[in-house]
């Protein structure tokens, strides 16, 4: 694409034109060289959705849930987009019939957009790419950005950590909530929701939760809330909804806000800088094939062939 | 430490000693300084052991299955050593009463070295500190290297793709099975064990998971073994063993292990350099602010930051 077609691409897309959107979002997945150029033209536009991360082990009811928060806010007025970075989410193709039928509702619905991303070609993985999808989003006028994480493993909750405000989800009788909060949870959650609350064990499960977070101070004073719900019945949503605006107008006030976001645009320039890096590294092939090839025969270690391949860049012109 | 206790902990270790094998997987765990001459004296003799990884999500019961695993091969005469990777892992401290009596058991085996591991410093994460934990663990004399990981994740699934032969665990009826392997799982796998297969529904999560595995063609052209078992209850774990070994075998004979173990320190030699690049990131923090607060204003976009970055990096000497 040239220059011209990348700003009437960007121009569509602020002009809420689903098909350019869903297309600046294939650029950020694909790390397509035009993303440079679209995130120059967005740069000055950006820092106006509230960006709110939904994470929980696979079979909490993400997906419900976020459903639920779509049909909430749209009753408000709000325009919604939702980014699902979770390679197991229904989002993702493997939708049971009952969360079609809701998913279907929304398509309609041109103030909503909907989309699972996976980064095919993007350096630095979707911990890089999260974010910038993200930007895209903020930057077309959406007010609510969702990021749904599978929220088990470091990048995913490492993507969740880069959201304004995170939502950890947990449902009870899994055998998992409390091994799911042990995983990273307990320390990214501004705030909790306990799902499938109809089920047996949800008030334990709260409860274990709560002495757990009771544990560690959260690293901004803020006290965490515990929500229980049944999304599937739309029973707690209103209140999900309500705590996580509630946490914005907190964010804002308290200079948090601010805070997080440069740190997560910090973030993100290291994550480029990075994948830069590495892809210089793949550059070089031939360099690896006969480092590895000394380390396989015991002559260095990965220590040495480290210092060795930096060695090399270093005497390379880029 | 300076060299000569190095030297003698390395010594100690290669004599089976248990609190010094510990003590090595504490120093790879806080990417200590002396890492680097421990991996030094190890480089000669790395490659006997191994190494398995145990992966999948919370709840299928991976830690029985790697506590039956354990009970099988000791009766074998080999010795065998397991590194939980897994945050979420009953090793890594929240095991049900049933999970530490049988762990009790392994306790008392001097031939047994059970061990969970975090990443405290280690820059590079768990992706970096695994194989590194794998390698002294193979270099003083295990024959066996299970690496547990939940297994979902970007830089889990990473983990168990680095090990000789990876097991994949499902469990039926978590409505999550069919979620989970579609998490990655079903391009690392080398052979699927579906447990808990006493329970309703097995059958049909084997089906399932047959005709996902049907659709995409192995890397390496080997036919993927499912197998059902019920590890609490010790059934089907002489299968897994033996599949476990025919994996061997097959690796050796094909040329594929040599294959597996140089793509396998390639990756790890790549993280370290990248690792090295970061610390040298975090000396310039005074940088980093400038740029974000840039980005923050709108008067740059995070490539920019990222491109002034490397510029900068460029100009310094290591």
């Amino acid at each position: 694409m040239i220059l011209h077609q990348i700003e009437d691409l960007v121009d569509r897309a602020r002009h809420h034109e689903a098909r350019a959107i869903a297309r600046l979002i294939s650029l950020v997945e694909d790390g397509a060289p035009e993303l440079r150029a679209v995130l120059r033209l967005f740069a000055p536009t950006t820092g106006h959705a509230h960006i709110v991360g939904i994470t929980g082990a696979p079979g909490v009811g993400k997906s419900t849930t976020t459903s639920a928060l779509i049909t909430e806010y749209r009753k408000r007025g709000l325009r919604v987009a939702v980014l699902a970075v979770d390679p197991s989410s229904p989002f993702s193709g493997g939708a049971v019939l009952g969360d079609r039928i809701r998913m279907q509702e929304h398509a309609l619905d041109p103030d909503v957009f909907i989309r699972s991303m996976a980064s095919r070609g993007q350096l630095g993985g979707l911990s890089a790419a999260a974010p910038q999808g993200a930007r895209v989003l903020d930057a077309t006028g959406f007010d609510l950005v969702l990021i749904e994480t599978v929220g088990v493993g470091q990048s995913e909750v490492e993507i969740a950590g880069h959201a304004d405000t995170t939502v950890v989800l947990l449902a009870p009788g899994m055998g998992d909530g409390v091994q799911a909060a042990k995983a990273g949870l307990l320390e990214i959650g501004d705030l909790y929701v306990i799902n499938k609350a109809d089920r047996d064990g949800a008030k334990s499960t709260a409860r274990d939760l709560r002495n757990s977070l009771a544990m560690s101070e959260p690293s901004d004073g803020r006290e965490r809330e515990i929500i229980l719900a049944s999304a599937d019945r739309g029973e707690g949503v209103v209140k999900i909804a309500e705590a996580i605006d509630a946490h914005l107008v907190w964010l804002t006030a308290s200079g948090n806000l601010a805070k997080r976001r440069a740190r997560r645009i910090t973030m993100e320039i290291e994550h480029l800088a990075i994948a830069a890096l590495r892809s210089k590294m793949i550059a070089h092939v031939e360099d690896l094939t006969a480092l590895t090839e000394a380390v396989v025969a015991g002559k260095i270690d990965t220590y040495e062939a480290a210092d060795e391949l930096l060695e090399i860049f270093g005497r390379i012109k880029p």
